[in-house]
C-alpha cells in the first residue's frame, strides 16, 4: 500500500509489485510511462513474490501466468478490447477486467473509418490501379458519384467507437445507421452502471438510428451500402458476419472491418467478393495476425488491407487511465471502465 | 422572348437559341436536362442565327465561336471554375460571366479533401505497397499516430470548397487554418455583391484562422503540414505553389491538389518530393489533361493521382442554376453568381 497519491515519487519494488505482460514492440515505453506514474510495473522475471501481485496489467494473458497470482483482484487490458483475455476463459473468479476507454483512440478509429468508406465509396483503388498503369481515366459510369446523402452507411457497435465514427460520418452527410445488441448503455465508466441486467439506455448520436438486437438485424443490415463492423468481440458477436449476414447487404456494397477479425467468416466474404455480390471490403483485423504471406487475403482485387492501425492504444492515455485504476484498487474504491465479463465487453 | 415560365414547354427553335458549347462525355445529359428545363439549348451545328444568341453554355470556349456571337451578353460555365473561358482573355467586353455554385459540389469536393488528407496523415499508401507485397508492417515509428489534432492543414483558397473542406476537418478535429488573396466575400451570390472594390468581411469558419494576402503567406504555409490547393485560377494565383512556397512548408509535410494544375509548379514539387522535403503529394489536377502517359507525375513513388474527379458538377444542380440565370437575363433580372473579370473569380 505504499502508492496512494501520484506524486509519491519512486517506489520501493516486491512490497507492492504489479505485473507487466506485453510482448508488444513498444513495451519499454510503457513500462517507462507507469514507472513515471509510480506504478511499481515489473516484467514477469522482475516479479519476486507472485503471492502478492494484486494488479496485473496486459495482453493475451495465459492460464499459467494467471494461475501464478492466488491474489490477483483486477488485470487491466492494455487496449479497449478485452477478448484476448475474457475469450479464452482463463480469468480467476472474482478478479474485475477493466479496458481503456479513450476518446482520443475513438477519434483514431472514426478517421480510419471515414477514410475506408470514402476510399470504397469514390473509388479510390480503382484510380490508384489505373494509375499503376498510367491510365486517365474517369470512368464515364462514375460522371455521377455516389453522393454522401445517398450512402447509407451501417455501424455495427455503438460504443465510444461506433459513435464517434457514425458523428463524424453524419458531419459528412451521409445517411447513417446502427446495430447494437442489447439496450444497455454499452460505455458504462463507473463500476455500479455495470450491472448484468442493464436498465441504461442505447446510445444515441442525432441523426443515427439505432437498431437492436437480433431482431433488427436483418432490416438493418438490408439497408447498409456499407457495413462497418465495430462490435467487441464476444461469444454472441463471434462470426457474426457470416455468409447469411452478407446475402442480406444490397448488391454491391461495401464490407470494413475494424473490430476483430473474427467477426467476419473470412471464406464467406471471400465467396460474396468474388461472386460480385459484396464490391470491396476493407480490412483492419484478421482471423489470424500478423495475417500469413499465404493468406488469400493480401491478392484479391477487391479487398484493401492495413495492418490493425485503425486505432492504436494512446500510450499516455492508457497509462494514465490504468495508473489510476491501480491507485483505486490500493485505495479501496469502485474501478473504473469495468468489464462485465458475462457479456463479454 | 419566349421563356418567361419554367413549365412553357417545347420550344421553337431558332427564335431565342441558347449555344452549348462542350465535348464532355455526357455532354448529351445536359443537352437533354436543358430542353427538360425548357432552356432552347443548341450545338454549334444547330445554330440558325448566331447573330441572335444571347446566352451560351460551355467549357473551353474558343475565341472564334464567341467572335460569331455579337449579340452575346452572359456566359454559363458549366462548373465551378471559370479559367477556361476567362484566362484566354476571349470574353468579349460587356458580356457576364456567371458560374456554379453548388453546396453538393462543395460536398464533394469536401469528401475527396478528407479522404486525401487521411491518407497523407495516415500513410494510407505504404500500407498499400506493404499490402502489394503480401507484408504485415505495421511500422514501428508509426506505432504512435499522427493525431488529428496534431496535425496543421492548411486550405489555400476560402470559397464553398473550401469553406466546406474546413468545416468538416474541424469536425475531425484538425488544425485547420486557410489562406484567402483578398479580404472580400469569395462567394457573393447576387451580381450586386459582387462589386469590384468589396468591402465584404473574409469567410468564417468557427475554429479556422485566415490568413490574408501575399503578405501572409509565408506565415500560413509555415504553419500547414498538409497544404491543400482549392484557389481559384487567377492570373494571381498561377504557379503559386512554386519553389520558395514548397520550401516554407515544413519538412515531411504534403501537398494536395484539387483546384487546377497550373497553382502548382510541377517541376518544382517533383524536386522537392525527391529531397524529402514534401513527403507526399496527393494530385487530382495537372497542368496537362487528360495527364498524358509519358508525365513523371505517375510513376513518382511519393505522389498519388485522381483523374479530375474530386468535384464533379452535378448536372441537375448545375442545370438548374444556369437556367435560373438564363430566365433572369430573359427578363431583365439581375443574373446570380456572377464573376469578377476583374479579379477571375
Amino acid at each position: 500500500m505504499t502508492q496512494t497519491g501520484a506524486s509519491s515519487g519512486t517506489t520501493s519494488a516486491g512490497s507492492d509489485q504489479v505485473l507487466l505482460f506485453c510482448d508488444w514492440l513498444n513495451r519499454q515505453q510503457w513500462y517507462d510511462h507507469f514507472r513515471a506514474a509510480s506504478v511499481p510495473v515489473a516484467w514477469p522475471e522482475e516479479i519476486q513474490n507472485w503471492a502478492a501481485v494484486r494488479y496485473a496489467i496486459g495482453w493475451n494473458f495465459t492460464a499459467e501466468v494467471l494461475s501464478k497470482m492466488p491474489g490477483l483482484r483486477a488485470i487491466a487490458s492494455m487496449g479497449a478490447g478485452v477478448d484476448h483475455a475474457i475469450g479464452p476463459g482463463i480469468i480467476p473468479h472474482g478478479v474485475e477486467v477493466v479496458r481503456i476507454v479513450d476518446p482520443l483512440m475513438a477519434q483514431r478509429m472514426a478517421t480510419w473509418v471515414m477514410w475506408a468508406v470514402i476510399n470504397f465509396q469514390r473509388k479510390m483503388d480503382m484510380y490508384g490501379k489505373a494509375q499503376a498503369e498510367r491510365r486517365w481515366d474517369k470512368k464515364i459510369e462514375n460522371l455521377k458519384p455516389w453522393d454522401n446523402g445517398e450512402v447509407r452507411v451501417g455501424i455495427m457497435g455503438f460504443g465510444v467507437m461506433g459513435q464517434a465514427s457514425a458523428r463524424l460520418l453524419v458531419a459528412a452527410g451521409y445517411n447513417v445507421a446502427a446495430w447494437a445488441r442489447t439496450r444497455r448503455t454499452p460505455t458504462p465508466t463507473l463500476a455500479e452502471d455495470m450491472d448484468a441486467n442493464g436498465g441504461g439506455a442505447v446510445a444515441s448520436v442525432e441523426g443515427v438510428h439505432v437498431y437492436v438486437g437480433r431482431d433488427e438485424l436483418r432490416q438493418f443490415v438490408e439497408r447498409s451500402d456499407i457495413l462497418v463492423c465495430l462490435l467487441p468481440l464476444t461469444p454472441e458477436t463471434e462470426g457474426i458476419i457470416n455468409g447469411e449476414v452478407l446475402g442480406w447487404l444490397p448488391a454491391g456494397s461495401g464490407v470494413i472491418n475494424a473490430a476483430r477479425g473474427r467477426h467476419v467468416d473470412e471464406a464467406a466474404l471471400i465467396k460474396a467478393l468474388d461472386e460480385g455480390h459484396v464490391a470491396g471490403a476493407i480490412l483492419d483485423v484478421f482471423a489470424t495476425e500478423p495475417l500469413p504471406p499465404e493468406s488469400l487475403l493480401w491478392s484479391h482485387p477487391r479487398i484493401r488491407i492495413t495492418p490493425h492501425v485503425s486505432s492504436i492504444t494512446d500510450v499516455p492515455n492508457a497509462v494514465a487511465q490504468i495508473s489510476e485504476n491501480y491507485r483505486r484498487l490500493v485505495s479501496g474504491l469502485p474501478l473504473l471502465n469495468v468489464v462485465n465479463k458475462a457479456a463479454g465487453y
